[in-house]
C-alpha cells in the first residue's frame, strides 16, 4: 500500500522543531519520501490524502502502561493507595483470564489510537494474549516482563524474550521485573545474569513512592537504583518507571548507564505519589520519556494530558513558569519514548524510518491562532485534534473511525460483560 | 423550537449523582420535561434526537476567564511570570481594538462549545464587543468589570451594570475589580458603595500569588480578603478568582459571607503560582467553582483538564488519593459555577430551568467500561466526548460542527490576521 500525504505541515522531529510545508510518502511500513511538494510526475499511489495544511508528526510513544487494566477504570478511585491496591486491584486481577486480557488490551489500544499513540511499553500478565491483541489491532507493543515473586520465572522470561522478539514486526519484548519490593534478591540476580547473557537493558518500577525507597533502604541499605547497580543489572542500560523519589546518586547512576527516566505524571498525581525532579533530570542530560501508567491509576490513556502535566508539575515544583519548555516535552513524547523502548526506527519522520505517524487537526479553536504549533500541541492540544493515526504504514484511526479488524461496539460489549463477571 | 432528546442517560445533577434512563424535552430556551421514556402520544417536536444511551448533563460553567486573550495563546510561554506580564501581555493588550476583542472572543467561545462549556464568567475590556461576540455566537456570558487604576471608572461601571443586565437574555454583568494590587483604595471604596447601592456581589482576582498577598499586607496590614471585608465590600457576597494563598481567617471571611472560591488549576500550574487548599475549603463548606483563566496563561479552555487538575493537585497537596472525590468536582463544574455567576436557572437539569446542556459520547474507549460514569467524566473525560452543546435551547455544536452564525474559517482567519498586526 502506497500512501501520499500532501498539502501538509510536517514536524519531522528529526533534529528540527519547526514544521515545514511539504509532503510525505509511505510504501507499506516505510516512509519513502519527506520533503517539499513534488511538482513533476509522482509514482502511483493507492491513496492520496490532502491534509489541507494540517500537521503530520511522529506518533506519541506511551513509554509505561498496563493496558489491560482498563477493566478497573473508575472502579476503585478516590481511595488511599494501599487500600486501592490490596482491596481492589489485587483481588480483581486474580480473577483475570487470558481472554479477558485480550479484550481489555484491545480497549486500551483503541484509546491509544484516539490519542495519537503509536506504540506502548506494556507490562502485564499473559504476553501471548497481549501480543495477539496488538497484532489483531495493528498496534505496536513493546512488552516488558513484570517478573516478581508471585508470577512467572526466569526460565519463562528468557523464553518469552527470545520468542516475542521474533514473533511479529509489531511486537518487541524487553527484560524487566515488577519492582524491588515485590522481587527477591535471587530473582533480581537472575535478571542481572539474563541481561548480561542477552545483552539487554532492564526496566522496572523505580522509586514511585517515598515508602518504597525507605523500605528498600531498610531492607538492603541501598536505594532501588543503587541496588540495581550493585547487582550488575545496568550494563546494557534500561530505565525506570516513575522515578519520583530519586537521590542525586540515583540520578548519577542513570546518567552513567545511559538510562531513561519514564515519567508518569497523571498517575503520580491521581495516586498522590509526588512530583519528580524533572528540571534537574533534564539539566543532567538524562533522557526522559512519558507514560500514562495503567488506566486504573490515571484513569485515561491520553498523552496530551501527560504532556501538559509533565511540564506543569515541573513548573510548580520549581516555582518557575519557564521550567521544562514545550519543545523538550514533545521530544520526550515522540522521540525519547521510541529510543527507550528499543524502537529507533519509530523516533522521527525520515525516509527509511517506519511509518508510525499522526495527523493533528489545526483547524480547531484550541489550535488557533498559530503563534507556535509546538506550544499549541503541548499546552492546548487534545485528543479531539487527532485526525489520523498510522502504525507500520496502516491507517488505523481516521476522523473518528477505527479500522482495527473488529467493531468498537463488540470490544465495549466484551469489556462490560467481563468486568461484570469479575466484579461478582 | 421544540426538541426531544430520547434514549438518553440523564445526569440531572438536581441533587442526584446517578444517571437515569429517560428523555428530556426543550421548548425554546426552557426545559419542559425530564423523566422516563414517554410511551403515550408526545407533543409535536421540531426535532427528535436519538441519543442511543449517551449522556445528557448540565453544561460546564467556566467561572473565570479572559476570553479574548486567545490572541496570546502560545505566544509568550515558558517565561517567568513577571517577564511574561510586563514584556508580553501588557504591551500587546495596549494594541487591541474593540473589533479585535470581538473576534478573539468568538474564537474562545468556539473552544468553549467544543469543551461543553455553556457559560463563561468573563473579565476583559470593551464589554460592548464582548457582549456582541456572545450574542452573535449564541453563547452565554456573564461579564465582570475589571476596574483598576488604568481603565474605566466607577461611573462607567455603574452604567455598564445597569445596561448589560437589561441587554439580552444571554448576557449578565457583575461587579468586580481587577485586583487589590492594581486598584486604589478610593476605587475599592467606590466598589463597596456600588455593591451596597445595587445589592450586588463583588468579584476579583484574590491571593493568586504569594507576592500579591505579601504586597497587600505590606501596603495596608491586611490580606486582600481582609481588606475587602474591612472596606464593607462583601455584604452581598461574591467570590475570588484563584485563592491560592488563603489564610484561615480569609477562608472564614468567605464562609461568613457565602462567597465562592473560583479555582483555576490549569493557570496556577502553568504559571507556577501554587496549589490552593481545596480539601480544607471543602471541609469548611465554602462552595468552589472552576475556571480556565485566560488562554494566555493556561493555554486551553478545557474544563476536562481543569476538573482532573483540580482534584489531582488537591490529592498531591494532601498526599491522599482519596481527597476531593469526582462527584464534588463535577458539582463545582456544573452547578456551583452557575450559582456563583448569578445563573441559578442554569445550574441543573429540571423542568423550568434554562436549556443549557451537553451530550457526552459514552461510546468512546476512554468512557468504557461503564464502571462509574461520573468518575469517567472527571478522570478520563475529554473534549473528544462532547457530541452536542446546547445553550438557551439552541444547539450550537453537534458532532464537530458549529452553528454559530459565522464560518469557523472566517474566525480563524480574522484571529491570525489580527495577531499578525498586533505582533508587529
Amino acid at each position: 500500500m502506497r500512501i501520499r500525504f500532501y498539502h501538509a505541515r510536517i514536524l519531522s522531529m528529526n533534529g528540527n522543531m519547526e514544521p515545514e510545508t511539504g509532503e510525505l510518502w509511505t510504501d507499506n511500513e516505510q516512509i519513502t519520501y519527506l520533503g517539499p511538494e513534488v511538482q513533476e510526475a509522482c509514482p502511483r499511489f493507492d491513496r492520496e490524502v490532502d491534509l489541507r495544511g494540517n500537521l503530520l508528526l511522529p506518533g506519541f510513544k506511551n513509554a509505561h502502561t498496563h493496558s489491560a487494566m482498563t477493566f478497573l477504570r473508575s472502579f476503585a478511585d478516590d481511595l488511599p493507595l494501599q487500600e486501592w491496591l490490596q482491596k481492589q486491584v489485587f483481588p480483581m486481577e486474580a480473577r483475570l483470564s487470558g481472554e479477558d486480557i485480550y479484550w481489555f488490551s484491545r480497549l486500551a489500544m483503541m484509546e491509544y489510537l484516539t490519542s495519537g499513540v503509536t506504540a506502548a511499553f506494556d507490562m502485564y500478565f499473559h504476553p501471548e494474549e497481549m501480543a495477539r491483541a496488538s497484532v489483531d489491532t495493528g498496534f505496536r507493543t513493546v512488552m516488558v516482563s513484570g517478573l516478581n515473586n508471585f508470577n512467572s520465572s526466569l526460565e519463562e522470561l528468557r523464553e518469552n524474550y527470545l520468542k516475542f522478539n521474533a514473533f511479529h514486526p509489531l511486537i518487541r519484548y524487553q527484560l524487566g521485573f515488577h519492582a524491588e519490593y515485590t522481587t527477591s534478591r535471587e530473582l533480581m540476580e537472575g535478571i542481572a545474569a539474563l541481561s548480561r547473557e542477552l545483552q539487554a537493558p532492564v526496566f522496572t518500577h523505580n522509586s514511585e513512592t517515598k515508602a518504597e525507597v525507605e523500605g528498600c533502604i531498610a531492607r538492603c541499605g541501598m536505594t532501588p537504583t543503587g541496588l540495581m547497580e550493585a547487582l550488575g543489572m545496568l550494563e546494557y542500560g534500561g530505565g525506570g518507571y516513575h522515578c519520583v523519589y530519586m537521590t542525586d546518586a540515583d540520578l548519577e547512576v542513570f546518567r552513567r548507564h545511559g538510562m531513561t527516566v519514564v515519567s508518569n505524571p497523571g498517575s503520580n498525581t491521581k495516586l498522590a505519589s509526588g512530583v519528580p525532579r524533572t528540571a534537574e533530570i533534564l539539566r543532567m542530560g538524562i533522557p526522559m520519556a512519558i507514560g500514562t501508567d495503567g488506566p486504573a491509576s490515571n484513569n485515561c490513556l491520553d498523552m496530551f494530558r501527560e504532556m501538559f502535566l509533565l511540564t506543569g508539575l515541573a513548573k510548580l515544583r520549581e516555582r518557575d513558569a519557564a521550567a521544562v519548555p514545550a519543545e523538550e516535552v514533545l521530544q520526550m513524547a515522540c522521540v525519547n519514548g521510541a529510543r527507550c523502548m528499543g524502537l529507533p526506527d519509530c523516533d522521527c519522520l525520515a525516509p527509511g524510518k517506519l511509518a508510525d505517524l499522526i495527523v493533528l487537526d489545526l483547524q480547531q479553536p484550541n489550535m488557533q491562532p498559530l503563534n507556535s504549533i509546538v506550544k499549541n500541541i503541548v499546552y492546548s492540544g487534545s485528543k479531539q485534534n487527532v485526525m489520523l493515526t498510522m502504525i507500520h504504514g496502516r491507517i488505523l484511526y481516521e476522523n473518528g473511525r477505527f479500522d482495527i479488524g473488529e467493531e468498537p461496539e463488540r470490544i465495549y460489549r466484551e469489556a462490560n460483560r467481563r468486568i461484570a463477571r469479575i466484579k461478582k
